[in-house]
């Protein structure tokens, strides 16, 4: 069985991390994706550690099954190359600044030229347009300027960061989306579009709970720590080896985690009767759970709790997670090889259909491993031609 | 201009947030959502607050746009109807815990022996297979249970939960491609299939580096607070009335940053001049910035570290996001007209399309408020066959 992507295919010019995970989800799904890197050292993420062998474990997350074809752009005759490959490519994604591809000939409108059904995709920090369209972004800034830090961490502590990068990766989400929209257009209309997203809006667009309550009641919303900001006990809590988390939604579970844990006393008590009046009143009920929670081991608690339907959850590490039953069973670790490393292990895609096969089968390419491949099979070059590409340093 | 997936017709069976999200993404990009809702109140996030006359901002967020049908799937006729919408429409979201749908009559083999080219979605806590499948999730769960939780906080403290409902909505984004690129695959071969996720799945997908450094590395990642875990200085930091966000990727613009800060020795310091020898000793680093930091507003900083192109931004709150340059720009929050509340202000979709509208443009329905409508255009129902749903209740 084949991804349902299969058959379509992808130029890949994008850097980083937002523009790789958009190209790693679409190949996942079984594009072909050929990922363009500068001879002089590739993608600047596979110099980020850390390393197995000479192999970025960084660039390998998010790399693997991807084809790489060394071209310089900065060379004429490497962006013509471009514009040839244009011509037998579905989608084009970039995650180059506003403005740098159209400068190299190589944008949207150059493309369309050379293929009217091609679909062209861009990521930037901040949109093609707006004031802040040619600042330079990193996750940080987005996390900062989004309003995520501002609702993360303790409150009355100084903020934190979300502690993976959520305004790379939901900017490449939202793109994949965008993508397979225009993909589905185009299979109606024939014709292809330009879809480009801001990785600050894209996690705008995540935080919507929080806006919403802001833009409608005028509630500026605060770091809540531990806490889910509206029901209670929703939240991590002490235990006596660690942390657990009680996720406890209605009435019902209140009522039956105060019989669980050996307080029937808290279950009729009138200030903790509803949710609305347990948050209400949450640090002094916090205060109480935590003298009980801390009596037994987590994992005794999990096991008292799931037997009577009360929502809790382990607090697990990495590790932990990697070794967890379900993570296993649903085959969330995969193989693949290296040709330098050997076995290294990827995140599988999450994603599962009846009728398709989906996930990495090959680990990151060598920079230029498919240059001539894809010269030689997609764009019909001779040996010549492409020893003068070499000569000419169009390509590495 | 229409939306790219203009003309595609969704039912959607999803309560909650993560199969909302799910639907509200595929509405925004122009799809007709006919969201199913149980007459007896509707979905549950309806009475979720804060409230705006009657209309909760919660359950607006994410169900702008929709169609609300009110069927109780209690009653015979009720899922026959279900089984009849299923004949006209392209895809089908769930997000029932795994067997619920089966149990009801109108899962995957039901529905596909009504429509083979139907496309199935199905979004649960932990996925349709495996120990854990049937058990019940929620964000809070999936953010500990997905590692989240123990790489997001300060070193040394207690963890802390990210403050909007990543677990959720990582899930509905990533359905949401699996969709799309079945979509796509129903183009080439006529046929639909089923593509399920598991919010805890998605989870670990998005954590995709800290799975990588672990998997082969053996670390296991650590929250790093307001720190990036592997760029030096990349964090957030004290100025004299608040805090900004310093993303200083390269060794040029730590040597920029220093003549900007006036501190030129450290330009030339030896303990700091790669990124590895900043990060080794960043404790004492981030003391000897805080310093320096302190001296200046948040305002003034951003404005003399961009003019020497050090990236630098602020740490804003949601209001201050709200009155952005940036996102006023981009358009990021749209006007929504509400039967009973009026003007309410949401967050738009982030995708920009060169020929394609995308976006919100109407409320959240009333429950059941598009019940008649369906029955008689798009199932073809009489008033005399809709007053005999009523009476049998199948219909609220």
């Amino acid at each position: 069985m084949a991804g349902p992507l299969s058959g379509v295919r992808v130029l890949d010019l994008t850097r980083y991390l937002a523009g790789a995970y958009t190209t790693m989800i679409l190949g996942d799904l079984g594009a072909e994706i050929i990922k363009i890197e500068n001879p002089d050292g590739g993608d600047f993420s596979r110099q980020v550690g850390p390393f197995v062998e000479q192999t970025s474990t960084y660039f390998l997350s998010v790399n693997r099954d991807k084809k790489s074809v060394s071209v310089n752009l900065k060379n004429p005759d490497g962006r013509a190359l471009i514009l040839d490959l244009v011509e037998k490519v579905d989608i084009v994604v970039e995650n180059f600044r506003p403005g740098t591809v159209a400068r190299l000939g190589i944008g949207y409108d150059q493309a369309r030229k050379r293929n009217e059904s091609i679909i062209y995709a861009s990521c930037s920090g901040f949109g093609q347009t707006g004031p802040y369209s040619k600042k330079p972004a990193f996750d940080m800034l987005i996390q900062g300027m989004a309003g995520t830090i501002s609702i993360t961490g303790e409150p009355d502590q100084p903020p934190v960061r979300v502690g993976f990068s959520i305004g790379d990766i939901g900017a490449a989400l939202f793109l994949s989306t965008g993508i397979l929209s225009a993909l589905h257009k185009r299979h109606q209309t024939g014709c292809g579009e330009w879809v480009e997203i801001g990785m600050l809006d894209a996690q705008v667009a995540l935080l919507e709970n929080a806006f919403s309550r802001y833009l409608n009641t005028g509630e500026i919303p605060k770091p809540e720590g531990r806490r889910h900001p509206v029901a209670t006990p929703m939240q991590v809590i002490e235990t006596r080896d660690g942390y657990m988390c009680l996720a406890i939604g209605t009435d019902e579970q209140w009522q039956g985690f105060c019989h669980a844990a050996g307080q029937s006393g808290w279950a009729t008590d009138a200030r903790f009767r509803t949710n609305a009046e347990r948050t209400q009143r949450r640090d002094k009920l916090e205060e109480m759970l935590r003298e009980v929670t801390q009596t037994r081991d987590t994992n005794d608690w999990i096991t008292l709790l799931e037997s009577r339907q009360i929502p809790v959850g382990p607090v697990h590490t990495v590790d932990q997670v990697v070794d967890d039953p379900q993570i296993r069973a649903r085959n969330m670790i995969v193989d693949v090889e290296d040709s330098k490393a050997g076995h290294l292990r990827v995140v599988n895609t999450p994603l599962r259909f009846s009728d398709s096969e989906v996930g990495p089968s090959r680990a990151s390419p060598d920079l230029g491993e498919h240059t001539e491949d894809v010269l030689r099979e997609i764009l019909g070059r001779t040996d010549d031609e492409i020893a003068n590409l070499v000569a000419s340093g169009a390509i590495g």
